[in-house]
């Protein structure tokens, strides 16, 4: 694949850390920058081999980059990229990690246009692990993983086919879809299961002694951290609430059926064949 | 702990035959025989040292047994304590293995009373694996799990404390509880996770591709055969419409915080507490 020659990470924390040591451990891009909000920051990343060299400045950062990943948390993202684009290189590519697509791909695009200095396509690695921050990043982290892109109607192809050629080089599958499919998918498979998990956690107080493992797979990610958490479900909101009415008819139907001879029986069983044919196959995504 | 003469099995698949193996393996009964529908899964159930001798009919089965354990699935439990009573031994320690309790401990009592006969504790080993049938039994299923033993306040004392000391024998940790307590306690933390899983699968389609390990560990238990699963909703019923109940107000609490400032953080932080207080201690457990 064609090696970027420098890449700029905005954050560095555990996907862009993990990004700044696979890009490096890969060839994939001849010297990586990193843009932190302190110091000490840039050093941990520098001694963790994610970065070569680092700041505080994203404008700075930036300068002749030709790929700029924002990696930093999702209401981050549009007043970051507010601050980077006047100083991007012409012909860069931007992209994002973040869980969000649709406003944020809107935003960044209308910021982009009027400029025509670079490209920006959304991008979101499902890959993630039980850690937080720097010290959690791995450069295998996106191996075997999905890598979604999702550009819009009138994103340049080269750029969509460029970002996509960097998810393969990181070891990841990328699968394209548009901004509103992107939201859409993860408000049922991401948000909903999580929020389901927090609702569990919530209704079963001092029943938890009995616990078995259905619960406890069911309720594993409630435990993740929470602030990354919020702010998806906020951004994402719409979409969440579509998937919790879709998901809540789901479950009555079931409570209707259970008076319901066979009925019941029939739902199940088309719920098994489904989760039997998902498998076990997914790896390392983080759900977020 | 005081051995058991003869352990009577009255079903010889995941649970009974690991009882049968372990009973054996740990000198708890001088000689386990196992009842079953055929005469094939009785050379298979000897074949694997879950049983030193076995039959068909129950009444046999039971002769002279001064232990006796139904495991048979929940919907069969009464009609076999019904056939097997008349030839208990007296003095004979009767138990089940079922995941629903309030029915099948009433039921049975009812049944035993005027026999004077024997005396049953109802029993529910949370212990299990993804397999089935007398090919997925081993010998160590019940260590380090709990096994709930479900007294009402009529069962003499000597007779709870006898099952719970074979439960301790078995390598598991007994916990006492009322029969509605537990039936409470496991569409709670059992029985609504599995619908939960169920319904996450029915609402999310075609979205699937994008699943990660958020969405894969809360619909695990979705695919285990559904027959089982099937006959604990309908016994259990009542609970399960009162947990869901239960969990549909948490999740509407936590939809209805998306749009209010700090309050998902709060519910959000409750969460990842309880669940970080729940830990990851209990293993092998089934779920059912």
């Amino acid at each position: 694949m064609s090696v970027f020659q420098r890449a700029a990470l905005i954050g560095v924390g555990l996907i862009g850390g993990s990004l700044g040591m696979a890009l490096r451990a890969r060839g994939l891009a001849r010297e990586v920058v990193g843009v932190t909000r302190g110091e000490a920051a840039i050093a941990r990343a520098h001694e963790r081999g994610a970065i070569d060299r680092g700041g505080v400045d994203p404008a700075a950062g930036v300068d002749g980059a030709d790929l700029v990943v924002l990696a930093v948390p999702p209401e981050h993202v549009v007043p970051m990229a507010r601050r980077v684009i006047p100083h991007l290189r012409p012909g860069a590519l931007l992209t994002d990690v973040a869980s969000v697509k649709v406003d944020i791909v809107r935003s960044i695009d209308a910021l982009l246009a009027p400029t025509g200095r670079a490209t920006f396509v959304g991008g979101h690695p499902m890959a993630g692990n039980e850690g937080q921050g720097i010290a959690a990043a791995e450069p295998g982290l996106f191996e075997g993983t999905a890598y979604l892109v999702t550009p819009t109607s009138g994103t340049p192809r080269e750029a969509v086919d460029r970002l996509a050629e960097l998810a393969r080089g990181l070891g990841a599958v990328p699968v394209e879809m548009a901004p509103d499919q992107h939201d859409r998918a993860v408000a049922l498979v991401s948000h909903l299961p999580y929020l389901v998990a927090a609702a569990l956690m919530g209704a079963t107080g001092d029943a938890v002694p009995a616990a078995g493992p259905a619960f406890l797979g069911a309720t594993r990610v409630a435990g993740s951290p929470v602030a990354l958490w919020a702010q998806i479900c906020r951004l994402n909101r719409e979409q969440i609430r579509l998937a919790l009415r879709a998901f809540r008819e789901e479950l009555a139907r079931l409570e209707a059926a259970i008076g319901d001879g066979d009925r019941l029986d029939t739902l199940l069983e088309a719920a098994r064949a489904a989760r039997q044919r998902l498998g076990e196959t997914q790896k390392h995504s983080d759900g977020s």
